[in-house]
């Protein structure tokens, strides 16, 4: 890994709310060893879920969080949002829809603070598009393309590309829509970076150049031209930050 | 109804094979009526389903019509694919990638060429990708954006959006990803056009300036800031055509 990268402090969640708990309670162990020794956060909260408001979406974040001791401001409550990426002690972007979320970090012209912040060791935290905006591209969400990006180049963050909310086949479904790895199989006709699949629980933990899996759960691993890879949580994935 | 739509003929079918019968197998009334007095076919592979070929895909779709007396080229093997298109007696767009298809009609120029011949009457069938790009935009399309296109606008057949493989919730399911009806939901945040969401086995069949959904099971259709409808077989659907 070259120098400039070994500070980087990166959580990646597939999902904010797992089946049967709490928004973030999965997650809770990880999120507070990401923020230690931080007392505040930025939440940008423009992937607005089910259309959810900006202050409405941060109060969510918001009660998450005081409950660890963190104060959450919404980047929407700032004249000036550069200015606030740039003097958070730490940033969170929630799930919601990827194409809206895009759209609004490249309008608000985040995408730049956001990689130079990271790129200093500011902690960086996402669940679900937060987390797909994370990678190379958002060439694997599965969300609905309900506005326009100019570009779906994301804030590569890490080399790789993410699926969140990863899903098997369905067993037995008689359903004829493709597969997700059938969908990955097709990026990866046009495209060569890694994908990661991420189940519901799991997320990826970023610390200066190592990278490890956590929660229960494997991750499925997708390389261009290979067959899909399992690597549980204990495995060796240190090959993804060296993707190019 | 304009006078000018008066001669459309279309086949918007959600998926091309449901569970256990054979390619378009399902859909062959409604096919040969679409085809009536027809010999020939344009196929348009650009979705390429799983990265198939050009070629193969052609393959696919050719030996499904020839047991119906239609003999199918592709468009891929004509040097000019906007000739092809105003020769053609019919046209067919294949599922695959709405995407990596939407790109490749546009990079042909093949836009303006389909929707002039649809407009004075050529007979138009898609299936899932190819059933999403007749619709306004591609919005509400279920597929990864594995390759960017520089506008959502689709081909405008029909003056409303379509969600093919549309799926109801999997009761009881633990997955935390959005469910279709929230995705849609959160389309008409940013989108007025209706959305018709097409189950697997079902069809709309636009004659002139009529529209009627086939196959087995209702659709469901969304309109911005209201409940979702059921509309089954044999209801009237005609405001669909009357969306601006």
């Amino acid at each position: 890994m070259s120098k400039n990268q070994v500070s980087k402090n990166l959580l990646l969640i597939s999902t904010s709310t797992t089946y049967g708990t709490g928004y973030l309670e999965h997650a809770e162990e990880e999120v507070k060893a990401l923020l230690a020794g931080k007392s505040s956060l930025l939440f940008i909260p423009y992937a607005r879920p089910g259309g959810i408001s900006h202050k409405d979406y941060t109060a969510k974040a918001r009660e998450a969080f005081e409950k660890w001791g963190i104060s959450v401001t919404g980047v929407h409550e700032y004249d000036d949002a550069v200015k606030a990426v740039n003097e958070a002690e730490a940033v969170f972007i929630g799930g919601g829809n990827t194409f809206v979320l895009l759209r609004n970090l490249y309008a608000n012209q985040l995408v730049k603070p956001l990689q130079e912040r990271v790129q200093k060791g500011m902690p960086y935290m996402g669940t679900s598009a937060g987390t797909n905006v994370a990678g190379k591209s958002i060439g694997t969400t599965n969300d609905m393309p309900i506005v326009h990006v100019k570009t779906f180049d994301a804030l590569q963050l890490v080399p790789f590309n993410i699926n969140p909310h990863y899903q098997d086949p369905v067993e037995g479904s008689q359903h004829m829509g493709e597969t997700r790895e059938t969908r990955i199989a097709e990026f990866h006709q046009h495209n060569r970076q890694p994908v990661v699949g991420l189940r519901e629980g799991s997320m990826l933990r970023i610390t200066g150049d190592k990278i490890a899996l956590k929660g229960l759960l494997s991750a499925r691993v997708f390389l261009q031209g290979e067959k899909p890879m399992e690597f549980g949580p204990g495995d060796d994935i240190q090959f993804l930050l060296e993707a190019y």
